[in-house]
């Protein structure tokens, strides 16, 4: 009973969701098919490569990660498997899987076996004629090494770094802002777990971390570790992002406070 | 084959619900996961309460209903288990489970043994680390007993009762408008059974309750029976909320007509 | 273990999907839900037709496909079970299985046993009380006949049909507009798949048919075949149905380039 998930910038409406769901149950009915998000960006591969980085993790070993967010299909782009230690990841190469490229153990594969696809293949769907079919061939038990053709230069995201500097100070930046508005940065909790730390985010000055929501006044801006490990920046009952006007990309920098 | 339901306010961008179900899977790989809403308002406990009470009733006995709404996370809120004759009910003590807690037989447990927990809980996201933990293990044939003490003096929701006079007058209100705009009163529809009934609402007066939506002309307001056994105000191929600038909480009055 | 798959305008906020599931897995627990779509607009038919019709091809045989799109719940219309050689449609007689009614060898049948039903129908909800039932105790094994009884006079949606003219011109229509703003047409790919074609739509003309997206520019207006198999106007990284200001039912024409 293996577990499939699936992770698109398709949107739930037009039923291109339910159509990979229905390729997958034709070649593995017993698989379990559990949704990430499909309301990633349009096009938006980093913001997929990050929701599925963190949710991946609290999966059972065995699961087969499909992820389809695909600017490329149609032209050159490789269609890509990579195994890891726990897990499966299938979809384009196109650098979706950078965080499970980076697993030790992780092992690439350009899917080449068209055999193990839709007999029709169309030019715009490849999260149907390509990736659903391969996670269902590996649900049922066909081996990457059967669909596909070890390579070493699959595509990676250009990832800017968390900086520590010798004194102390940490340039970072936020990579992600949920629904709530919190925004989620790529600085470490334990780079932070010792000392005060004073956080400068859209010219705005926070000082000392907060345990968890509940120490803010309402309204209050925050910053805190977030459930994923990293610093984050909320306001208590409302929106960072709104209140500070800052998104991906925006810089988050702590300084030890004496 | 345990059914778990999940309600929460996380929407399905960022694959917070995914997250919990993989905890689930990793604990119970059987369960059967139903959502039943993600798009509760941010933090509206109430909402969720109302969505939650409407659709438990029409699941088969011994479901699990997780359900995380939970402006209190990491402060010092606890985690609840409500049991009820029919069913278990998983999520924090804020009142999201007053309708199970107002069933005869209903036993509600704090959640006190973090062994039933992931291994390390986060102060942001009780609903990875201690909700759909004590789903799954609930799932699999652990006892609340096993996993709470029991409580007395659960929080319930400050619920306004609907009012009938001895005259036949009858004072409710909106509790719920839907996403037609179908403003759902707490007005049992066995109070209105009998007679021919004049409904206020919004400085606007109905005469008599229709039978369906078709037996109103399209964009005539009306009031009926709603799915759930309650007065209903609609507006048909329309939304009522809308025409009335109404929605929960606002006053629905009812006079018999002679 | 049977698929149901479920398409409604429902919307996923109120609890009203995650309520027939209940119902469903009540009679047969067994069922595996798949969901198409929950954001069909309100009340439109055709949408819904669309999207299934797209979709239900991709299931294995013996699915059951659940539609609720119901303006008519309550009032004079019936409820319908269409069998194909290869999948049940269950939901109102109106339109939503024009397409599987016109497969050869499928049969519609009158819902008319209300012992299949949930013992209280209410006159709003007959996706929970009749529909959902009804698919449930389909997946169990319960067969057509034992529930309804045959018709022969079910409601079809009066589709406008595309042309193909003596001359080799072609008069089609935009069927569906996705959340890409990609403009879906009925016109058939194999009518265009020799010679050059002028696609001409909202007073713009495109000359030739694209292989698939990554053949245009950025920013790009492109006719190209869908996956779906028709002939689909879209722009690269960009909306069609916002460029052109076009939707369902614009006019869409072509003519031989020689």
């Amino acid at each position: 009973m293996t577990i499939i998930t699936l992770t698109t910038d398709f949107g739930l409406a037009d039923g291109y969701v339910g159509t990979m769901k229905g390729v997958i149950l034709g070649l593995c009915p017993a698989a379990r098919l559990v949704d990430l998000s499909h309301e990633i960006a349009g096009q938006n591969v980093a913001q997929a490569a990050f929701v599925l980085s963190r949710a991946a993790t609290y999966f059972p070993a065995g699961a087969i990660h499909l992820a389809v967010v695909d600017p490329g299909v149609g032209g050159g782009r490789r269609p890509l498997l990579v195994q890891t230690p726990r897990a499966f990841f299938v979809g384009p190469d196109n650098g979706l899987f950078t965080f499970a490229l980076d697993e030790p153990g992780s092992q690439p594969w350009e899917l080449n076996r068209p055999e193990y696809w839709l007999p029709r293949v169309s030019r715009t769907f490849h999260g149907r004629d390509i990736f659903a079919a391969v996670a269902g061939h590996l649900a049922r038990g066909i081996l990457p090494e059967q669909m596909g053709r070890p390579i070493s230069n699959p595509v990676r995201l250009p990832l800017a770094l968390p900086v520590r500097h010798a004194d102390g100070r940490i340039n970072g930046q936020v990579v992600h802002a949920d629904r709530f508005g919190n925004l989620i940065t790529d600085v470490p909790a334990d780079w932070v777990a010792a000392g005060r730390w004073r956080v400068e985010v859209a010219s705005r000055e926070i000082n000392g971390l907060s345990a968890t929501y509940a120490d803010a006044a309402p309204g209050a801006l925050l910053a805190l570790v977030s459930s994923g490990g990293t610093v984050e920046i909320a306001v208590r009952e409302g929106s960072a992002a709104d209140r500070l006007g800052a998104g991906v990309g925006a810089a988050v920098n702590l300084e030890p406070l004496d």
